[in-house]
């Protein structure tokens, strides 16, 4: 993990490498990228290298606009990109996986070396990242680059249950999660509100549970073979005890009351829970896990164990009566004794089991791993006691944070930076998790990107890369070369926007939502009655999780002093915005909702353009006036139409400024 | 054809109807749109009906955001829209199809009727374009619509050869082809640069002559059955007996001279044709054309026949004394005598012939069908013969002219309109052609849409529908529904701008892009060597063919002294963009070539505001001034970096306006 800093502070600045690698020496001269651009493999070579190859060069192909000849060159001499792997990787890809590359340019050819495919296809990423156009044309400025994770477990969390994400959203998620190096996608496949799986076991599973949204096991297989083209393994989850509910349309006699149950409409935590004490329980799952172990080659198995209310549990006689003759204290003690039964299940089928936070107890053996969604004091804990962890805190997506909250969010501080190395090292890396009850295939991208990115880089990169601003800029760039690769995570804003003002003219409308973010951690959910069917398609679902021009209005207004002529064209600007967007909006069903913030925008550009004229007159400023603004800004920083306006905090500054006469 | 003038200028300044259908009545009330939205089927139901059922509620879904549930709904009564079919259409589509179809929505349902299947999508496609959003929400105005198409042959040529278009362009193609009711694609499959498409008889035919890029037989049966779905016939084209370089590599003995040949590279007309004195080449023939029939069902067989120079024909002793042995005049004959027996190949195998306008000659019999890029004479005079003709005059796409310019070009004018009823009835239609020279998957959509939609309002409308300024509204609205429907004209323009400035700051760059257009007709050909592997990746390329921004300005200083303010502002920004512009360009090598261009715009901008000074000040402009701004002015109005700058004529105006002293 050695660091070569001065390397890396250029890198920083110079290229967009992201993540970053552990090791960047800058060379001499520039390779360029011409219409004779060819690569030659050399050492070992297998059916995936040839296929990420011509990936490679497609991509190459569309990043310049030179069309590039598809073909292996034979002749290393003559090609400009020569790769060398050394052996097969794991024929089923795990944690143990060499990830490992080093790419070294040079003005006459590229090398990139590898001890497994895995490593070759995480350096092209990197080559890929490095080329770019100035006024000679397109190349990659001399490089040595040495590189490895930082953990092995670096995953990305979609949840295809609460809304149903068909294969192509996965696919597109797949290719994102290998450009910026992320290794396992782990989807949640079942819970309340669908069962998105096909058992052919147990066919009223998927047959009862999904409305008709679930993935074929053709599917699965197309999305494995998928992942496992791009070096990332797949870990499926199948929530139980609890968020099992659509398990028990098709099987009531699983749950711990008789039902009939329903698919759920609305979001939360229901009480519906497998029935522990039932023996027939446990040999329906040996069924299904066998059929599902087969099905995913993966060695970790996911089985939820997450918020079980344990209310069926407690209103049972049955389950009450099965507590005392065992002498459980609870229902912790209950879900423990499911979890162990599972777990003879789950090994069994020759899988590693996989569970969140809930799932530790003392009576489960240490060979199970901790999905930690409650923080790295939780994480640490398990350490301590010898478990296995990742960490999903600090991670979830869906409560739309910042990308720099997110980056902030470091695995090994906190609790765990007082671990052994030993217990360290059973921290196995984290998890970014997509919770989809607020987004559909419109908008996910737009929530996981470019944000995700910065996990990323926080689970590949040295503990010691932790630029923010740096990070930002190399995130813009990572963001722009997404979309390349056919995210949509910038292309469904504009349309999203012309759907709420019903025409063409989305201009002024962009121009309020750039300012705004969706409301934090779980409001939305407190605001309105949303269910499966609620439509997506508000102003609060265009409007995109962080706002770059409110981050960079904050950038101006902290160096006021220097910035006053260009802060005061942004809020002329932003105040005169509404004199065409509120007509846009009245006419509009969907924006109507949304006016108070677009005059509460301009009411606080003009109390920020008095605030400069303030501070530039020097001259003291009435109380009546602060009040009043006190009273704006007061209003305008709650939420409204499930939206935050994200420059309150500048103008409180210019306001606060303006009153201490600076 | 009656047209019930008062309700189709509403229509025109209310709705986004494009094309605009024969007769529409406005009624009283609106359709709700809701999540309760459903379709029944009534009469006649096939599942292509059913197929594009689901297609239309999926879109719906899309366009408002509401999740739709997908099924049909069996109580009519439920229904928010009936759809009635009378009966099956054709087994294979002809020109005889009919396309009609009515409907009509009140405030309490919609409903669709048409005597086939193809008259009910072309309906489904109205009922969408009807949706809008209002205070309310979504929903559809009261309407009766009563619709049929003017011509029967409404088509698009896209040129698979000089580039290669994939399977996936051809489909979302084919999907906005069928949104504004096109039902042809032509697919030029073969010409000098390649063959595209798959023979199984003689497979040296695609696997020498294509580069390895062509559809396989399993691809074309897909693109037809995605075609006919949407009600869209394909005729396929194959180049004879010129334009057929592609052929003979892999058998030069059908050339007319011994070659070796190879697949083309450059663009242009060269001289390799086949010798039309061989027995051989009807054999061969005879085998490709049974195959190529048998593939595609629909009864016209395109065989190209244009641009064949003559000179291996000239150069060759054996088809020399052919000439004479037959009393031949000419290399004309000659040509016939090779369509008349290609002909009768056509023919044996169940199919009508189509050609260019060189097919033409008195020996030909009346079937065949002149496809004319020559205009409106030359269709005239073969409808005089007695030939059928379809017209692509004034519909070429490649040429880079105005969508006004094309929705201009009628067939029933000019030496048309002098025709009696039963040459015109002879007058099938039109084409837009995308001749793919210059255009690549990246960026053809921005060459065909949206001005295609203009030629299809020309082709389906009444002959008396011609506002220009409805029609750019209306194609604005189709514009984006097409990206809607996954073309991507609008959105290929941001990243292709991003990678020429090798940053994601494009905005000063897209500031000077939406005033320029590329270069018309043959210009770039004249300009620059281009071949096939000449990079599309400059500016000329991702400028898309008409500038708005420039048809707007030039509709203010129409009107100067109401909008003077407008103007002066829309100035200062050009004038002002340089200063960021400028460096951006001077790093990239792709945009060095077009600096003079932003140059000239920010100097023509001021110009443009100094006559203004002047105007207002009422002053005599001195002569210097005046004969500075006309150098100016003449240099602008030339093609650089195969670009032209589109303000130039509304400058003109305003420094004429100057120097008028008004």
């Amino acid at each position: 993990m050695a660091v070569c800093a001065g390397a890396v502070s250029l890198r920083a600045e110079g290229t967009n490498l992201l993540p970053q690698p552990a090791k960047v020496s800058p060379g001499q001269g520039r390779l360029a990228i011409t219409d004779t651009f060819r690569v030659a493999l050399a050492g070992y070579v297998e059916p995936r290298l040839r296929a990420a190859t011509q990936r490679l060069i497609r991509r190459l192909a569309k990043q310049t606009g030179i069309p590039l000849k598809e073909g292996i060159e034979r002749d290393r001499s003559q090609a400009a990109l020569v790769i060398h792997c050394d052996r097969a990787g794991e024929r089923v890809q795990t944690i143990k996986e060499d990830e490992s590359y080093k790419l070294e340019v040079t003005a006459d050819q590229a090398r990139l070396t590898a001890p497994t495919p895995v490593g070759v296809l995480r350096g092209m990423e990197t080559f890929l990242q490095l080329v770019d156009l100035d006024t000679q044309g397109f190349g990659v400025a001399a490089v040595e680059i040495d590189d490895h994770p930082r953990f092995p477990w670096r995953g990305l969390l979609i949840d295809a249950s609460r809304h149903w994400m068909p294969v192509p959203v996965i696919k597109r998620n797949l290719d994102a999660m290998a450009a910026v190096k992320l290794n396992v996608l782990h989807l949640h496949l079942t819970d309340d509100q669908g069962f998105r799986v096909e058992s052919k076991r147990l066919p009223k599973l998927h047959g009862m549970g999904s409305d008709g949204f679930y993935y074929t096991q053709a599917d699965i297989r197309d999305v494995l073979s998928y992942a496992r083209e791009r070096g990332i393994r797949v870990v499926p989850e199948f929530e139980m005890p609890g968020h099992a509910g659509s398990w028990f349309v098709g099987y009531p006699e699983l749950a711990s009351a008789p039902g009939p149950y329903v698919v759920e409409r609305p979001w939360g935590v229901f009480d519906a829970a497998m029935d522990p004490t039932k023996e027939g329980l446990y040999a329906l799952l040996d069924v299904f896990i066998g059929e599902m172990a087969a099905l995913f080659p993966d060695e970790y198995f996911h089985i939820g164990g997450d918020e079980v209310n344990g209310k069926q549990w407690d209103r049972s006689p049955r389950i009450q009566a099965f507590l005392r003759r065992h002498s459980m204290k609870g229902n912790h003690d209950l879900q423990a004794y499911f979890n162990r039964r599972l777990l003879a299940i789950v090994q069994k089928h020759g899988k590693r089991m996989v569970g969140w936070d809930e799932i530790l107890h003392p009576e489960l053996p240490k060979n199970i791993v901790v999905q930690s969604w409650r923080g790295q004091k939780s994480l640490a804990e398990a350490a301590r006691q010898g478990y296995r962890g990742i960490l999903s805190y600090g991670y979830y997506l869906d409560h739309i944070q910042t990308a720099s909250f997110h980056y902030g969010v470091d695995a090994m501080e906190g609790e765990t930076a007082d671990l052994t190395e030993e217990q360290k090292s059973r921290i196995l890396g984290g998890e970014a998790c997509m919770w989809s009850e607020y987004v559909t295939p419109e908008n996910i991208d737009s929530r996981i990107w470019p944000r995700a990115a910065a996990i990323a880089e926080r689970l590949w990169s040295p503990q010691e890369v932790r630029d923010v601003e740096s990070m930002y800029r190399r995130l813009e760039a990572t963001s722009r070369s997404l979309e390349g690769l056919g995210l949509t995570h910038r292309s469904s804003y504009q349309p999203m926007l012309e759907r709420l003002t019903g025409t063409d003219d989305a201009a002024p409308l962009k121009v309020l939502a750039n300012l705004l973010e969706p409301v934090k951690f779980y409001q939305r959910w407190e605001t309105h009655p949303y269910t499966s069917f609620t439509p997506l398609n508000r102003l609060v679902d265009a409007t995109r999780p962080e706002s770059d021009a409110a981050r960079q209005f904050a950038g101006l207004v902290q160096n006021l002093g220097a910035n006053k002529e260009k802060i005061r064209k942004q809020l002329a600007l932003w105040r005169d915005n509404q004199a065409e967007l509120i007509p846009v909006m009245q006419r509009s069903a969907l924006l109507q909702e949304a006016i108070p913030l677009a005059e509460d925008v301009s009411a606080l550009a003009t109390a920020g353009l008095e605030a400069l004229e303030y501070i530039e007159a020097g001259k003291p400023v009435p109380q009546t006036w602060v009040d009043s603004q006190l009273t704006l800004l007061g209003r305008a920083a709650k939420p409204r139409a499930e939206l935050l306006i994200m420059i309150v905090p500048s103008i409180r500054k210019l306001v606060e400024a303006a009153q201490a006469g600076k």
